[in-house]
This record gives C-alpha cells, structure tokens and sequence, in this order.
C-alpha cells in the first residue's frame, strides 16, 4: 500500500489542498495530554478559529481508528478531547504500532510533521517543540522532534523549545541536523513562557513572506524542516528569571520524590502550573494562538507564491 | 552500476523471493567472530535448520569475492567458518573499502540489514544488536545498528541488546530514532542471557501476525526498520542477577587490564564466557535459535499478506 | 522549482562536467573566514593552479547574490576574497536563509559538499573537516559535517579533523554514522598540522585508483560520502607533541579570558598562529595545496572509469 493510503483527510482540509489554499496544521498532545476536558476542547476550537480569523484552513492531526486523521473535526474532535490523557501519544516510534492496534492517539510534534508532509501541509502551529532533557549528556534523553525537523520538509511555528528542556544543547543539536531556527521579529529564540532564552536564532525575519520564501527553498533543495521561533506576546509572558526559578524548584521537588523519566515531564508542567498559580497555564494558552496566527500568515504567504506561478510549476 | 548489481542471490533464495515465500536473513559476524571452527559452522547449520523446520528459506549474508553474498551455503558457509575470526567485520563504513579488496567478511546487524534489504527481504534473525556501549557520555562509541535501524525497512529478531552495553541509554537513542522496540510476548525489554533488563518495549504484540502488519506498515509509510524482542526461553536464561554481576567483574578486569576499547568487546564475551563456565555461549546459541524460529513465523505471516492481495499490489 | 535551478555554474566548469572531465570542488570558508585578504585570493589561486597542474579542473563553491555558484573566479573570487569575515558561513541550517536574503557566504565543508552533489561533483578537497569539538560531551558542540558526510557522496579529501577538536570522538561518530575513513598512503588518522593523531583509519589505500574505485561504490550503493585522510606532507609537517602542547596552551587561554563557545574557533587559530609563530598558517596552505592534488587525482582516475563504460553506463 502507498503512505498515502492511510491518510483520511476531512472534505474541507481535502478541498482547501486541492485549491491551494492556505492550511495549517495542529497537533493533538495538547488536546490529549495538555489539559482536562472540556478545556482542551475549548481551546483546540479557539486556536483553529484564529487561524480561520488570519486566512487559512485548521487541519488537527491525530491518530484514530487505524488511520491518519487529518483535520480531525465535530464527535470526532469531541472523542479526542474527551479520551485526553488515557490516549496513547505518539511519537514516530509508536505510529505503526498504533495503527495496527486501532487506537486513539494524540501526535507529537515529529509525528504531526510527518502526517502533514504525507497530506501536502507545508506549515504548522505548536507551542514548543522537544529538545535535548536537561541531564541528557548522561541520560541520552533526546526527542525525537529533533530528528524529524532535520527530514521532514515542514515549517514549525513556536514559541521555542519546552523550557524545562536544556535550551543551549537543543540548539546544537538543532545546528548539527541543519535545521534552520528563524526567528520571527525576534534575535533572540524564545523561552517559551518567556520571550527570552539568552541564545540566539540563526536568521531573523520581519516578513511572513520572507520566511514562506525560506520554507519553499527548503522543500525545493530537499532539506527537510524549518522553525520558526515566535515569542509569547509581551502582555502574557512570564518574567524569564522568575519562571526559571521555578522550573529549578520543580526539578528539586522531582528529584527529592524521586520522580523517574518517564513521568518528569507531566510531574513538571504540573508542579510550575502550581507555583505560578495556574499562569503557567495561561501563557501557554496565549502563546499557541499567537503561533496560529503567525502560521497561518506564513500559510497565506506560501499559497500567494504557489498561485502566482503558472500551475505547470506547482510543487 | 546499479546497487542490486553487487548482489550474489544464491538459487534457493533467489527462487523463494520470485515467488513470494518466505526468506529469513542470518548475519554472520556470529560466524566469523563468535565463535571457533567447526563449532561455528555447526551453530549456522542448525540455525538454518530451524528457520526450514518453521517453513521458511534461510539466507546467510556475507562478503565473499567483492560482492554482497545472500543464501551463503556449502563450500562458501564451509569457507566462511573456517575464515573465522581472521575474516574482517563489515560495520557500515567498511562495505565499500571491503568490496574493492574482494576481502572476505562478516557481516554486522547494521550491514546485515543493508543487504538484505536490497536483495528485497525484510525478516532477519540475529543475537543481540549493538547500541550504545557503556561509558559512551564520554566515549562517543554508539553502534551504526542504532542508526540502520532508523533508516532500513527490515525487521530485526533479537535478545534484546548484547547486555555488556548500557540499555537504558540504547533504548533513548532508539526512541530519539523513531524505531519501535516491539515486545514479542512479552512487556519487557530482554537483556539478552537474562528475560528481563528492567526496561520496558514499547509495544507488546502476541501474534507475529499483528507484528508482520506492522513490519509491512514500516515499510509502506517509508519509516525503517523494526525492533522485535524476543526474550531467551526460561529454560535457558540465566538470572539477571547474577548475570549483571559477571558482566560487571569482567568490566573491573578490562579496567585492572588496562583493555582499550576496540578490544573490549571480544575481552568481555570471554570472561563472561569463563566466569559462566561456558553457559553464556549455551544461553547464546539457545536465544539465536530461539530468534530464529520467531522471524520464520513473522515471515511466514508476512508472505500470506502478500499472497492474499491481487499480484498488482504486492511490493 | 528543481533544486539545479539554484545553481550558476561557470561555463568552464559547466563544459568539463558536460564532458565527463576530472572536477574538484574547493570550499570558501577558508577564503572569507581563513586567512586575511589579499593572503587569502593568492591562496585560492595557487590551489585552484595546483588542480588544473594535476590534470582536473577546480570548482570555488560559495553562495552569491541568491546563487549556489560553482566555480567562482575572477571578479566574483576577487570580491569574496575582499569581503572576507564579513561576508557569512553558510552551514547546512544557513542556506535557504541566506538565499533569500541574497547574502555573500562562504561555504562549509558541509555546504561545498551539498552544493557539489548538486551540481554533479564527486570530488573535494579542503583542509580538515569540522567535527566533535572538545568538551561536547558537556555541550552537545559537534560540527554538521558529519551528519553530511553520512548523507552526500561527494568523496572529502583533507588531512584530518581540525585538531582543536575531539579526534577519538569525531572518529566515533563518523563510525556510527557509516562513513568510510581511508587513509592515503597512511595507516594513521593524520591530526592536521601534523602526520598522526594516534588514531588509525579504516582502510589504508596506496593507489588513487582504488579510491576512486571505493567513491564510485558508495554512489552506487546510495550510501553517502567518503573521508580520505591524506598527511601534511613531511616537509611541512610540525611535531605532534608540539602542536598539541600550543593548542593546550591556547585552550587554556581562552579559559583564563572566559573567550565562549561561538567564538573559541577563530580564537584558538589565532593564539595558535601566535604561539607558532606562523608555522601554523604556512602548514596549513602547505596541506591544502597537497589536498588538491591528491583529490585531482582521485577525480582523474574517476573520469577514466567513467569513459571506459558505455555511454549508456554513465551515472
Ligand atoms: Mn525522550
Ligand atoms: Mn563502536
Ligand atoms: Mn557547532
């Protein structure tokens, strides 16, 4: 069977590729692992109507019923947000595992990029990407968003890597694997809940247009993803040296409950979510919309390229 | 030239490919460097036996003569065993180099699977893989296996990694990769003497069926290889215990020794083998015949799928 | 569009291609970045003289006003060469960046070798490629062109890694990532400024015929690049011990002055330059200009095997 085959792409997302029209794609671990429900389906339908508001078709990407679901809408949307954090997530290890099996899965950042490019979506909203655990140079604790970024031909907009990761080793993996890190409007990659991580991007860009004319290139040369590195907005973001103190509290509070690997991450979020009173929470909300709207607008731009050639050239 | 033109198909496998049976690829470094002639020999005999006895085609591949040899058998085999260790060891980086000298050699998990994909078979039976060697935050020594695995279409039937390697961060890197680690019959990653590494796979299926479904989705969605975990039988396993602290004095030895680390593999299989009075290599050839039997059964499973479809869909 | 539709190719270089003749692509990083102007123009002629004494014709690789050019001379060599530190260093991440933006570049081993697959070159030679960096055990610091080296069949002639790097571990890493390390008439892994590193290489090969043999194989196999490791010739070679002591020495240096990661590479030349008193420079063109030749070579014996086919054989 062709990759294509597992795909089932709502009419609308099916249409809106066939006209070439702006799409973006959202993953579904925010749906499924992010938060309760109905909060999380409150806030999946939020961030596709900002992207409708900025011009473009919403696709949210999940596994489900032995296929690749993409622009996973109505009960559909519904069962997702309802199964939330007994979903499996999966990473590009467990796709094939959990087709076979039928279950309902939310899709990472590595597997959302690969279901897009299989659907022709050249760009897609998160909020951070993975990235290199703090302690990996004894753990070997790497995500596999990293390696799917160096392959898989499809802009990333983000508010940098998760920032309980170690941002410093994440960007050398990143520049190791030729990943390009833009920043949008920005010289500096973001810290997520902060608009500052203390490292620099590779390229700045002020334009939506511009950085659609670096996502196109990247696909014509065959090399793989770009990210695009959008910091929170200035009204939602948490004072970086304030927000790092308490992520340094939450790794104490694991390390003194012995808390294992697996469950670092969830344990995390949940203890910052606590110490900053449920703003972590919020910020987190508000730096996903302003992602959408920063994609859909490098959405809008691709397609403006696409049709302004003669259709013989399309890609 | 074309790649399939270093090929050297023997005509047994050759017939069983035309005809979509089923074939199970062997590697032979076990023969070359695994142990002495004509126990060596003896060993590949009956592995080849057990892969017939389950109702498929064994294909032992090697590097004879400056080509890529599939199906090596009687007076090649022979040749092979009795070349043993003098014979080189074809990781991935040596292929070409060795082809040009028309030097004989085994070959590797990660080579193994090299050839055997080109000549079009995807089931293959082995020992333990490599991965990454413990002390490898300061070393740097990982094995190219990890790194087929990411990218070569063949499921590979093991014991779990060879257990003088550091597994937790061998299945990190696996993860980082995207190859699943499959558990046949089982929820925990084997530690190749012992059932149990303490680790877990990330799937587990009981039906080689399911795991030939999702060999032959892998190789649909363009996603690599498989990871199949096949723990030694019980009768056969030695305790994880004990085991774990024979690897550990033979490590104290290489240190007292002062053995430097291209030699540290081979210096660690034999005291092993010594302080087990000789059960390790008992326990070795019982969970290679054991793997054996495990990958006919996937390939048997995967030819039916094939055979069932009109010949028009059949890869 | 096509991924060719980037390059500009010069018209003699376009010719030599069209015709099968012997091409060695040359990178730019030591133009912009390694030494000053007019030192560097003078250096770039003299290579590019040495090539076409060997019977090939040299390739200059830079991106220029939104182009990957090949074959860069006259008006567009001279203005790189002015340009110098300030134009910028096209690693893989930077080009569709710097494309867009239609900056001046100079071009890693990592991008000379991309853009020379692109345009239908076999064959490079530089100075030493990039690698592990000392302390990446802590940092995560390794160069992209080892990830290139395991993905582009271009063939990479230099004398060694950079020796301000972690050879052991840049030797391991390029283990794990299947490239072939061959030694030119040497069984040592050279260490730049000087003929030995304490490291062996892979295989050892006399002949530039057998490499050539080797690269035409990796290309067949789809298997990506090769390293040919050739020795500062002994004339100008500097004692080992030595060297190494200067570069401890600088290291240290830059620890006392708290010089950062991003800008400890031209600071560790500078020092070494210093405290060589300039050996370290002349070395340098010495080995650069000894690369040419051999690559020349290499390209030569390539072209032969190439027009000793049918035509219809050609790759
Ligand atoms: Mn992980
Ligand atoms: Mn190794
Ligand atoms: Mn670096």
């Amino acid at each position: 069977m062709s990759a294509k085959s597992y795909l089932s792409i709502s009419p609308e997302v099916k249409k809106a590729l066939a006209e070439g029209k702006p799409v973006v794609a959202l993953e579904s671990t925010i749906i499924t692992h992010g938060m309760p429900y109905p909060q999380n389906l409150e806030m999946a339908t939020n961030v596709e109507q900002v992207i409708r508001d900025n011009g473009a078709v919403p696709a949210t990407i999940a596994i489900m019923d032995g296929r690749f679901c993409v622009g996973v809408s109505g009960e559909d949307l519904e069962r997702l947000a309802q199964t939330g954090g007994t979903a499996a997530k999966a990473s590009r290890r467990d796709v094939s595992a959990l087709l076979v099996k039928g279950e309902i899965a939310g899709t990472t950042v590595a597997t959302t990029m690969q279901i897009a490019s299989l659907a022709g979506i050249h760009v897609f909203a998160t909020g951070g990407i993975g990235g290199v655990h703090r302690g990996a140079e004894d753990t070997f604790d790497i995500s596999a968003d990293l390696e799917e970024l160096s392959r898989t031909p499809v802009c990333v907009v983000c508010a940098g890597a998760k920032s309980i990761l170690d941002i410093a080793k994440t960007l050398e993996v990143l520049e190791t694997n030729g990943v390009p890190v833009l920043g949008y409007g920005t010289d500096d990659f973001p810290a997520f809940w902060a608009r500052q991580s203390g490292h620099k991007v590779d390229h700045r860009f002020d334009d939506v247009a511009d950085i659609a004319k670096v996502v196109a290139m990247q696909a014509d040369l065959g090399m793989g993803g770009v990210l695009v590195a959008n910091p929170i907005p200035e009204a939602d973001a948490l004072d970086p040296a304030a927000i790092e103190a308490r992520i340094a509290e939450a790794i104490r509070g694991a390390e003194q409950e012995g808390i294992s690997r697996k469950a670092l991450t969830p344990f995390l979020l949940k203890r910052i979510f606590e110490l900053t009173d449920g703003n972590s929470l919020v910020a987190n909300i508000a730096l996903v919309e302003n992602n959408a709207k920063v994609a859909a607008g490098i959405a809008v731009a691709l397609a403006a390229r696409n049709s302004a050639k003669p259709a013989t050239y399309r890609a």
